[in-house]
Formats: C-alpha cells, sequence, structure tokens
C-alpha cells in the first residue's frame, strides 16, 4: 500500500505557512539561546514538512505507537527541525513509563527553552528526554546507522507478528542525513550492510547543502555519492531543489514503491535558505544569525519581521489535523489487528506485550546453565556461547551476532530455528555484520530502540571501532550487550594489536555502563544474567580466549556474588593479604592463595567482575569484601593499571599490564608480564612485610 | 616515467619458484608455530611477487631509501607474505638508529621463528620491529587509511623537495587489502579522500577472494566494491585470477599510466589456493592447515612433500638479484641528486636531513609564545592556535588538520605561505580531512611515517571515532600530535553527546601516549613544546572550548613545571590541603586556594597536566610535589573519577563528572556539577576535618 496521503490544493497555504513556522521557529530558538544551528532546519523546513505531513506514518496521540513511521534526524544538530516537527505536529507527551502526561511533547515555551537547563529541547535530540525523539543523535553517522537497525527490526517484528491478515509491522523509517554522515565510515558500513539486506523501508535523505564548517564541501568531498550507493545496491534518486515539494513528494512517492533496495534521496539545499547575507555560507551554520539577518529572512519569507516565536493561526493545527486525519483511523485498526492477534495467539501478543515494556519472559532465569568444577576448564568465551544459548532458548527476542568472528566470539545461536538473519529470511536471530564493528554497535542501538533485545560481539580490542555507540547506548539507557571476547595478553601470538591492554579501563570510565568480567564458566552464567536483567543501561561482558578452570563452588564462594559486584571467593581466618583479581586472573590469584595457604600465610581472594556493581553497594558490604584494616594487597589483572588505586591504595601492588604486549605463546606472555603463581605469591609475601 | 621493469623468459622458471616458495614458507611458518594465518599468502604470492619482481621501487641494500616505494599489507594477519617477500628480497636489516646491522631483515631461521617470543616475526607486521614494515597492521582498514598518508606524503615531499631535474620523491603506494579493510568504515574514508585528492600514485589491490570467518562473504557483503570506488573517483581495474602474472602486471601498469586518480585493482583469488580439500574455505584462513593437507598442496606445487622450509636454489636470490638489477642505478641516482640538491641548497638537504633522522630545526623552542597574566584570559584552543602557528613556522614539515573543525580548533595555520593542501596545491600545509576523524588519525601515522611532522584535531568527544589509529601510533611510537579541543562540560549547549567525559581517562589509560591537559595560555605552550619535543610518542593536547585566565606567573610557578607533569603552581607554608587539578579547573583551583588563603588555611594547588609525565619523575620530585604526610587532598577536574584515587588516596575528595553532562549554558552546568570555588572550599574544609 502506498504511504502518500492526499494533499489539497485548499491546504497549500497552510503548507507554506508551517513550513516557514519551521523556519522562523528555528532562527528565534537559535537567536534567543545565542547558540544552536539554524541553517539547516531553515534548508530543510520543506523536506520535514512533506514528509510529515504527507508520508509518514504517524498519531500525535499516541508517538509510541510500534508499527509508526520513524523519523530519525541523524543530522542532530538540525534538533530545531524536530522539536518544531513535534511542536506543529502537536505531539503529546509521553514518559519513561509510557504514560500520557497530558503536556505537548514540545510546547512554544519548551521552544523558547532551546538549549537551557532542564528543558525538553536540549541542543542535540535525546532520546527518553523528548517524546518523540527516537534516537540521540549528533555525532555523525550515528543516527544512519541506528537506522539500518530500526529498519532491520521492522523485518524481524514483520515476520515474527505479522499475519496474512494482520500487518502489525511494516514501518519504514526515515533518516534526515548530511555531508557529515556521508563521509564517515559508520554511515558506509551501515548503507553496505542496508544494501546487502535490500532493507526497502529505508530512506535516506541527504541533505547536499555543499557547505561544511571549514567551508564548500569541495574542500574535502568531491566523490558522486549517488554512484558509491548504487554501488551499495541502493535506489538512488536526486531532488534538485529542497523547496520544490512536489518533487520530494514523488521521491518519497517512488521510495514506497520500491521493494528489492534502500532509497537515497539527495536533495540539493541552500543551508540558511532566506537569510539574504549568510544564506549557503558556513556562517548559517552553527551559530544564531542576529537580529538584522533574522528580519531580512522573515521579510524574505512574507513574514512578519518584527514577530517572534511566531505561530500563526493557519500552522497552529493544521500539521496536526493532517496527521490525525490520515492515520487516525489506520491507527484504530492496528490496535484492533492486535486483539485480533491476543484473541487467537494470546501466548505471541503476550510476548509482544512484554517488548514494548521491556519485561523478559516468565521464568526466564529459571534454571540457569550451572557448570561443573573442572580444573582444565573452559574458555569463558566458551562458556559464554553456552550461556547465551541457554537464554536466547527462552527469549525470543534476544537475537544478535558478531563482526564476523562468530567461530571465535561463540555468540552464535545454533539451536533449531535461530537461523540467520537474510533479506530472505529476516526472522533469523543470527545477524551477520560483516566487518563493521562500529556500525554492528550502531545497528544494535536501533534494534534496541524498536523493542528487540540485541548482543554484539567481536574481539575485546576492537571495541575502539565500536566506542561511539557504546557510549550512545549508555546515553540513551538502552539495555543492549556488547559481548568482547579474547580479552588480554591471552590472544597470544597475534600480538599486541589484537591484545587489548586499555580497553577495560575506557569502558569502566564510560558512565552508565556496566563492564563485567567473570572468572570462570559459572560466573559467566551470573554476567550473562546480569546484563540481560538490565532495562536501562548497556553492558559489556569481557571474555577470555584462553580456557580457565572452572572453580569448585562447594569449597569456594557461590557465583551468585557476580550480582554484588564483587565478593569473597575465598577466604581464611584473619586474611593478612587480599589478592583482587577479574577475569582469567581469578584462577591465578587462587592458586596463589593456595600457595600462601599452604606456606600457612592467611590469605583473600576477592573476585571483582563488575566495579560499576561492587561500588553500587552499600558502604559496609564493601567494607566487608575490603577491609581497610587489610592494607596487604595484590591487583592482578591483564590490562592497565589506571583505577587500581581504589582497590589496592597506594600502597599496594598490582600485577597488571604497564606496556603493550608481544607475539608469542601464551604461557611465554604469561612469564613475561608477571603473570606467574610465583610472582603474585611473591607480592603477597611482601604485601605482608 | 613508467615503473615496470623487464622481465625474460629464462627467469619464468624462478619466478613460479619464488611464488612457491612464498606459499610453502607461509605454510611452514603456520604450522610450526600453530598460529597463523596460510590462507591468504598462499593465494596472493603471486600478487606479492609479480609486485617486488617487476614493479616495486625497492633495493634491498636500502630499505630505508626515502624514495622508495611504499609496499604496505593492510590485511596485516597474512604476514608470512610480507616475511617471506623480505627474505627472497634478500632485505637487509636497519636497526633504530638507521645503523646496518649486518643481518638480514627476515632469516630463514627467523621465519622458523613465527610468532614467538622476541622473533622478528611476530603474528601481525609491526613497524620499528622488523626492518622492511612500513606500518604496523592488523586492525582491519588502517593499512589502507596509512597508505593515503604515504600518498599524500609524496606529494607534499615531491613539492617541497623536486625541482626540474631532481626527482627526490616520486614513489608510490601500494597496498594489498581485504574484504575486511573493504567493509571498514575507515577505508571508506580514506578512500574517499584519496579519490578527492587524486592520489594518481597511490594503488589499492583488493583480495576478492570471497571468504570470511563466519562464511562466504554473502553472509554480509555484497556490495559491487568497483561501483562504489568509481564513487570515489578511482580508477577501478578487475583482475579475474591472481595466479595470472601476466594479467596482474599489465593491471600494474595501468595504474602507473593513470595520472588523475587512485587505482583499485580488485583481484579475484582462492584462499588456501592449492591445497585441495581446504583451498576456498574459512578453514584456510587463521589456522595451520595440518601436516596432511600441507602435503598434498605441497605436491600441488610440484613442490618436494618432504620438504620443510625449503628455499630452492633459484629462489634463493632470484628476487635480491632482480631488484639490485633493476633498482641499483637508480638508487644510486638518486643520492647523486641529493647530493645535487645539498650543493645547490643546503639549507633545504640539510632540513631533508633533520627530517630522515627525526630531529627538530635548529631553535624551533627558542622564543616561545608567552602570554601576559590577563583574568579574562583566552581559551587553551585559542592559546593553541597561536601557539601552534608560532612553532610552525619554524618547523616547516610540521603540518596537519581537522575533521572538519578548524575554525573550532582554532588549528589552521594562518601565515603567509602556508596554504591548503589539494590536488592542485600540494605543498600546503593545512589538511582538509573532512568529517573524516577515523581516517584523519590513520593518515597521520601514514604522514608520520614519511618523515612528516603531523597534527591533526577534533573535539575531545571525537577522540572516540578515531582511537585505533591513535592506539597504533602508540604502538608504532609515531610522534603525532592529536589535538582535542572542547574539552569538557565547558562545551555548553551542545550537550551530553558532545560533552566528554570518559575520554581523558580513555587516553591516559593508552600505554606510550602523552596526554597533555594545559591549565593556561602558557601551560599550553608547554604542552605543544613536550609533544613536539617527542620522538618517539604520540601526544594528545586537550584544550578548552571557554576562556580561562592566564595566569600571574610571577606570582604563581613558572609554566615549564609541565615539563615534569604535574607541579606545585601555588603554595603555603605548611600545607594542610592540596587541591590538585588539570586543564580548566586550574584556574578554579586557584581561586579556591585564594578564598582559603583569606580565611587563613593555607593549601597548595598542584597543576597536573600529564599524568604519565609525572609518573616519570622520581619519588623524590613526586613526594614534594604531594607529600604522603597531607591526606587532605580535592581532585578537580571536568571528566570521569577513574584514576584518581591514585593522586587522592581512599579518603581525598573528587570534584569531577559522575555521569553525562546536559545542554545547557556553562555557568549553569558548572554550577549543577559541582564546579564552584565555594563547593572547593566546603570540600577542602572538609578535608582537613
Amino acid at each position: 500500500m502506498p504511504n502518500q496521503v492526499p494533499t489539497s490544493a485548499s491546504s497549500a497555504a497552510n503548507d507554506q505557512l508551517c513550513i516557514n513556522t519551521l523556519r522562523t521557529l528555528a532562527m528565534d530558538a537559535v537567536q534567543k539561546a545565542n547558540s544552536g544551528h539554524p541553517g539547516t532546519p531553515m534548508a530543510l523546513a520543506p523536506v520535514g514538512y512533506t514528509l510529515w505531513s504527507r508520508f509518514l506514518r504517524y498519531h500525535p496521540e499516541h508517538p509510541d505507537w510500534p508499527n509508526r513511521d520513524r523519523f530519525v534526524l541523524s543530522a542532530g544538530h538540525a534538533s530545531m527541525l524536530l522539536y518544531g516537527l513535534l511542536h506543529l505536529a502537536g505531539v503529546e507527551e509521553i514518559d519513561a513509563d509510557g504514560t500520557k502526561t497530558g503536556q505537548p511533547a514540545i510546547s512554544l515555551d519548551d521552544i523558547k527553552q532551546f538549549r537551557q537547563m532542564d528543558s525538553k529541547t536540549p541542543g542535540h535530540p535525546e532520546y527518553r528526554y523528548t517524546t518523540g525523539v527516537e534516537t540521540t543523535t549528533g555525532p555523525l553517522g550515528q543516527g544512519c546507522a541506528n537506522s539500518v537497525g530500526m529498519a532491520m527490526a521492522q523485518r524481524w517484528l514483520g515476520s515474527r507478528f505479522n499475519r496474512d491478515d494482520l500487518k502489525l509491522f511494516d514501518y519504514n523509517v526515515y533518516v534526515i542525513c548530511g555531508d557529515g554522515d556521508m563521509m564517515e565510515g559508520v554511515s558506509s558500513e551501515a548503507a553496505s550492510m542496508a544494501g546487502h539486506l535490500k532493507l526497502s523501508n529505508l530512506c535516506w535523505i541527504y541533505d547536499n547543502n555543499t557547505i561544511s564548517i571549514e567551508g564548500h564541501t569541495e574542500l574535502a568531498f568531491s566523490e558522486d555519492v549517488m554512484t558509491r550507493f548504487k554501488g551499495y545496491g541502493w535506489n538512488t534518486l536526486h531532488v534538485t531543489d529542497a523547496n520544490d515539494t512536489e518533487a520530494l513528494a514523488k521521491a518519497f512517492e517512488q521510495f514506497s514503491q520500491t521493494h528489492d533496495a534502500p532509497t537515497l534521496i539527495m536533495v540539493d539545499s541552500v543551508i540558511g535558505y532566506g537569510a539574504p547575507n549568510k544564506q549557503n555560507t558556513a556562517a548559517a551554520h552553527g551559530e544564531a544569525l542576529g537580529d538584522d539577518e533574522i528580519k531580512l529572512a522573515k521579510k524574505a519569507y512574507g513574514w512578519d519581521e518584527n514577530s517572534s516565536f511566531s505561530v500563526p493561526e493557519g500552522a497552529a493545527h493544521h500539521l496536526r489535523d493532517t496527521l490525525l486525519a490520515h492515520h487516525g483511523e489506520r491507527y484504530e485498526q492496528w490496535e484492533r489487528q492486535l486483539q485480533t492477534l491476543s484473541e487467537r495467539e494470546p501466548e505471541l501478543a503476550e510476548q509482544l506485550r512484554r517488548m514494548r515494556a521491556g519485561e523478559m519472559p516468565a521464568g526466564w532465569e529459571a534454571e540457569l546453565e550451572a557448570f561443573d568444577t573442572d580444573a582444565k576448564g573452559l574458555a569463558t568465551r566458551a562458556a559464554g556461547g553456552k550461556v547465551l544459548n541457554a537464554f536466547a532458548k527462552k527469549i525470543p527476542w534476544l537475537l544478535g551476532g558478531s563482526a564476523d568472528l562468530s567461530p571465535s566470539t561463540k555468540t552464535n545461536l545454533t539451536f533449531d530455528g535461530a537461523g540467520s538473519f537474510s533479506a530472505t529470511e529476516p526472522g533469523g536471530r543470527n545477524l551477520h555484520f560483516g566487518i563493521r564493528e562500529h556500525a554492528m554497535g550502531a545497528i544494535a542501538n536501533g534494534l534496541a530502540l524498536c523493542y528487540i533485545r540485541p548482543y554484539t560481539s567481536t574481539f575485546l580490542v576492537f571495541s575502539d571501532y565500536m566506542k561511539p555507540p557504546i557510549r550512545l547506548a549508555a546515553i540513551m539507557e538502552l539495555p543492549v550487550v556488547f559481548v568482547f571476547t579474547h580479552d588480554s595478553i591471552g590472544v597470544g601470538e597475534d600480538g599486541p594489536t589484537h591484545q587489548p591492554i586499555e580497553h577495560l579501563t575506557q569502558l569502566r570510565a564510560t558512565p552508565g555502563l556496566l563492564t563485567l568480567r567473570p572468572g570462570d564458566a559459572n560466573e559467566t552464567t551470573q554476567a550473562w544474567k546480569i546484563a540481560l536483567a538490565q532495562t536501562d543501561r548497556p553492558s559489556c561482558i569481557v571474555l577470555s580466549r584462553q580456557p580457565m578452570a572452572t572453580l569448585d563452588r562447594e569449597r569456594f564462594a557461590s557465583a551468585e556474588g557476580v550480582a554484588r559486584g564483587g565478593y569473597v571467593l575465598a577466604d581464611s581466618d584473619n586474611p593478612q593479604v587480599i589478592l583482587i583479581a577479574t577475569g582469567s586472573e581469578v584462577g591465578l590469584a587462587v592458586e596463589a592463595y593456595e600457595q600462601l595457604q599452604a606456606q600457612g600465610i592467611p590469605a583473600r581472594v576477592v573476585s571483582l567482575p563488575c566495579w560499576e556493581l561492587f561500588e553500587e553497594q552499600d558502604a559496609g558490604y564493601r567494607e566487608h569484601v575490603l577491609p581497610a584494616a587489610v592494607t596487604a594487597r595484590v591487583a592482578i589483572e591483564q590490562a592497565g593499571p589506571l583505577g587500581w588505586d581504589r582497590y589496592v591504595g597506594a600502597t599496594g601492588a598490582k600485577v597488571v599490564m604497564n606496556s603493550f604486549g608481544a607475539s608469542a605463546p601464551i604461557d611465554k606472555l604469561q612469564a613475561k608480564f608477571g603473570f606467574t603463581v610465583d610472582n603474585v605469591v611473591k607480592l603477597a609475601k611482601e604485601q605482608i612485610g
């Protein structure tokens, strides 16, 4: 069914009023804040407006309609375009619990508070903070890559919940992006993936304004974007004038009629359109235009030059009325279809309810994967693969994959019916991201924004390639699970380029993110459980390449201690020294502990797999685990030293990596860098003094 | 002048022997190490060999010849291909000082030590570690982007040192890359830039083997790479059989005759070629083939099945002899041209000598930029711009630029003659990287590998986009300067997506990297001086968006203390509390200090702009700055807390960012997050107790 809704000649005047209202609100808001980006909203107001008024499936009373089209402003600095649209559309606010507040998503007062503390109109659009913002954007390229995840989610949701007579999920995803998005590598990765998956529900609108901050884009950017996207397998269209709303409508129509490829619409625009002295220059990009220039621009629009934050009568309700007229019945129909599903397949409908609410299936954490004591043990990546598969069987909307490393990261879902997600098999749960870590992270964020619980995986050292979306998952409070294996010099012969050193610290330094590095197979089970139990923060699960002993949990403490971030794993009466370790070094700490015991030296081993959770415990618990009176301490971790002072103090010893690693077999590396029982025992004794 | 060197029918048999020697050495080395990647060397031996024997300008006795062609193995996992070539070419070892050791770069024994501790044949090729390795590769896409920097360097060097009759720099850059390189976004950024700059001296050889780790590349990668590269403005060629050395030679010939665009040669290959059961499967990619399969492959090559590490007589000297025959005279001619330059323009020749030796011009640090005391002050980004320009005037080979943010990062070189680097003006010193942070970092590494002192700049939050090349600069010990401005919530209204929190910690966690966050304009001068004085490590200079007071250096200590990483800036007799700050918070610490003084409380302010340098000081100095006896301490930094425990201990106070920031004017943010004089004074008093 084509998406376009009919328009009438009589509303054309109001349409133009709305377009100019978007422009003038953007100018006025930036001017009042004396901060922001007016030029792109001025240029793209006709694009945004044409899309919203004639194509975007959106119900202003139900901005959480699961089957709404998604509008992503990847060019997040043009936030006033989005805020203006949300205002004119009369979108109604919904709080974090899904409850209507009775307030507009964006009032005119909110627009006057643009970029002010605690306003609903921050400098860049922030998901969860402002109703109608589908994803947090600003860091360029991220919105583009998020959109691929959103479009994949539609395919998967449709495959799962649609029936011949029920079309619960057939939404489209529209993205506004600029030169910066086109230049960033993450968009290239995402575009290649979208073409590969033939995501015909995805439409990127490329604002070709030829102006970047340093000047004309010709300074640095002269590629033929259309040809490049043809190479990715996209349908490419060109609109030569952003003000030609009929040409835009025709392009959107062509998009809706394309069923085998994503669509790129390149739109030539004039940044700061209408501002006679600044349009088409970098001066219109990122600062207030100034009162005089604003007056001249308003004059050019046929606007009252002396008005400010003016929303004319003809614009005040026009977009909302249009949306209600075109999508009201469609929304009701969707609700009826959902009701039909509930009656026919109540369990499936319950799944969808839980997905929308961010709840897990009942009993998802019953009968957790347990591993027997085993001195030889297994790599935590291997344990992780088993645990993931066990959970995934119980959580049908847990899906994910790897950046072409699943045989190494062990994250493939291997049970019957898991399948591989592809253009022809959109119900598959194994995602093949290709060697595109950055897009993988951002696509996972897009999936999470559409009810799915995604995981990703690659080697820990390549977390560097995907840090920007990890950060955005944390800012957006999305419970994405990022699996990172090959987490230390245990990588061995691949050498320093593949051996992470600083990465644990990097992840721990990121606010709002859990970093879990389990110390054996049973801690791995707990780590996955904790990560999946999160509703409002992402987790990194950091796993070893090499085998690790599965500890005897009758003799040592239960792995459930992981839930508190750190716990006493092995103890003695009146311990004289505390060995603190994470991940693959927990086993080393236990071995050292046993040798100290044999020598009559009472010691304690603390497993500290998640610093963030440990810091969240009350002071009493932390003191119980790490009593201040025991100052003799040895930290053991195959990662950089930064941060360990918190736990070992100024006088503690640290068996850590103070340099990059080296290419050699693992045993040689362990010896070279001091990760031996003898060295830990020696340092422990020195600590006792 | 075309690069191809003639070949004779008589040598064809030896050529094939060499090709098969490369293959069998790769198989044997991986088998012995029981670790590594045999399949790509087996597939690409004819490609590497044809290039080296007939096109690559290379003198085995002078692998540091400045005008040699660069051979970059971006597919670094195929390291045995490179090691094999270096061995067959008889390349002679040169140590870090540029002295010949009398040893081969790679002996047969070295190949037998593949992937062993301290061998010259680590898992991935490591620059500085093995003569003939032009750049450290392995993390995919990096070599591709490095190569763009190397090709740009040729343009710049040629513009500076060539004369009508002297062609000191006209080298080409060849890259071997694979599917992974094609998928990674950084290569896309770099390719777009190379096309824009019409780098016709750049040739990427794309190994289209259609096999990735998860299986056939069709799982995730179905784009039309050739069309995409046409979009970037590249010349694209296709060789349909990697074993067709004449077709390869023809393609290289076409490359050398193309003068207006870089060239992509897509070569269809069979991974693990010759291994009957494993070729063309992922099993040939990343593990030893096994003795049986190796025997079968050797049989297929017409090799002695029972031989191991065999280099037949016809292969032992053939490549070296070929290279000497073809490039010996050319090298001599180059040396004569250099001599001519020395006679005609001794100062210029001296510059080149210093560039090659990694030395600075004489007097480069005389008369440093000094800033007068100024309460209003200026942003350190603004001070940084002045300092950079002052240094750049004295250091002709200091060049760099920004990821489309130079008006904000203030890194433009503005003096006469600095100019912009472009396809038509290759002598320009301002580089326009476009909105491509990741490629920017990797291109800077490529420039640094070719005698140039590069700097880059963007906002600190976007250091996330370029972490992989920062890491590689540290691993390679390249003295690149990475400038990061807008270094805190001081960014203000742009909000949390643009406000770095964890980034200082990330950079500090990276081994071999200096992170400098100067506290006022004069500390900025020192920071730049320190960064430029480095010969074997990269530096990050972290600068503010907002103005900061320029401190009275008569009243307070000299900014030269930056050289020791941290120093006592302001003091009292018997201080009761130490305020420790970096960057924009140094001024806040001084204000709090003054208020404490006024209240009769003796305090000390320590400016700690570079943790790494401070840790390198002797214990006495560190104790002098931070006496253990003074435990009342307050750390002040607009960044995350991780790592500060080292300086304030378990009981110290931290005025830091424990969450993401927010979108609001700077003064509101400072108040919200506790960066006020009142708060610091309050905490200081609490610390004293």
